[in-house]
């Protein structure tokens, strides 16, 4: 990049650091947790999220879920199934989410009514890595039908991550899944963050990320 | 984005342009055929880009590989495997190739020996779709563990490939793939572009891909 794209940006990254400082703000004096979930497209998010949402609603846990894709709505369709709140944040060409969209789609919604909010973001592991929502929990995804060097290839995500998800556990045998290469690739980029083993088809791991998510992030790191 | 990021971006792109089209010229001149491979991370690209480059050196096809990663040697190892000539080009933070990489990476290379050069960009559905690299052929792939509708979802990329490879197969059946739904999807957004639907494990469509990108594209369209 040119120097001058380099200011620019350094810029635009500066000024979404100001903004998600005072969403973390809101965030955390409405008492809402909040998280916001990165992957490669087709790692399964949608449909974690759908399963993740309707345990929630089951349990009482009032949840809400932005979810950000380049076109169609289809994900928040499927996502409103579960009973939870859910609008679709369309970014057209834009490869991630950014803190303005987070304020804007929020509007009214009373942040006092919700215990959880989860952030979809757009499908790709290397642009929303830069870019803070105001978050207090940032979810790495990774499917087992994916490379298990995944972690190696793309440090700056999951060295950020502060909770790391194993998605589509139940077919792990049929792609003779490395779970021991794929645990010991995470660990070489992030040895703290908590790792979940989920299948969104058996609900395996469901209950255990929501409650991580329900769970302040410093606690997770301290957990034995 | 800002107006000023907006022209700036257009700069750069334009700027890629031109290199793009002095690139297409050389390999045009020298004879060899030139994907350029996108796909989310996970799809499995090196892996049927290692079967295809072990198809084409046994049938005496002189074939070279550039492979784009954000970081790590790892794909490039396994490539190498195949016989064929391959570099490996280090992105860091960058989540796309550009003209002036593949230029560098050319470098001590003679087109005039090869017949068959395939770039394996960054993992990633948005970004790589506006950055031009000299091929003729654009490959879009879509793994059959992800969601039917990513065509719909990642519109840009679909519509801009010349060649659509669906990868893994093998495991549409432990995966519930809807290959109808895919191809229509697909259809939906891309009516002309061939669509091979492979698997590195059994080796199913391999030839057929090898094939299809030794064949001007021009042709491809027109094919009945």
């Amino acid at each position: 990049m040119t120097p001058r794209i380099v200011d620019l940006r350094r810029g635009i990254l500066e000024k979404n650091d100001v903004l998600a400082q005072s969403l973390r703000l809101q965030f955390s004096e409405a008492g809402v947790r909040v998280s916001n979930w990165v992957s490669s497209p087709g790692t399964g998010k949608t449909a974690l999220l759908e399963a993740l949402l309707s345990q929630a609603i089951e349990n009482g846990t009032r949840a809400a879920a932005l979810v950000g894709d380049c076109a169609t709505d289809n994900d928040a369709q499927r996502l409103a199934r579960s009973g939870a709140a859910v609008r679709q944040i369309v970014t057209e060409s834009m490869c991630h989410l950014e803190g303005d969209m987070i304020a804007a789609h929020l509007d009214g919604w009373d942040l006092n009514d919700l215990d959880l909010l989860v952030i979809e973001n757009v499908g790709n592991l290397v642009c929303p890595t830069a870019y803070d929502l105001g978050e207090d929990t940032r979810v790495a995804l990774l499917s087992v039908t994916e490379g298990e060097d995944k972690p190696a290839k793309y440090p700056q995500l999951f060295h950020s991550a502060d909770v790391i998800v194993i998605t589509k556990t139940d077919i792990a045998a049929a792609v003779e899944w490395d779970r021991e290469a794929a645990l010991a690739a995470i660990h070489a980029v992030n040895p703290t963050a908590p790792v979940v083993e989920t299948s969104s088809r058996t609900r395996e791991g469901v209950s255990e990320l929501l409650n991580t998510l329900l769970t302040p992030s410093r606690q997770l790191q301290e957990a034995p």
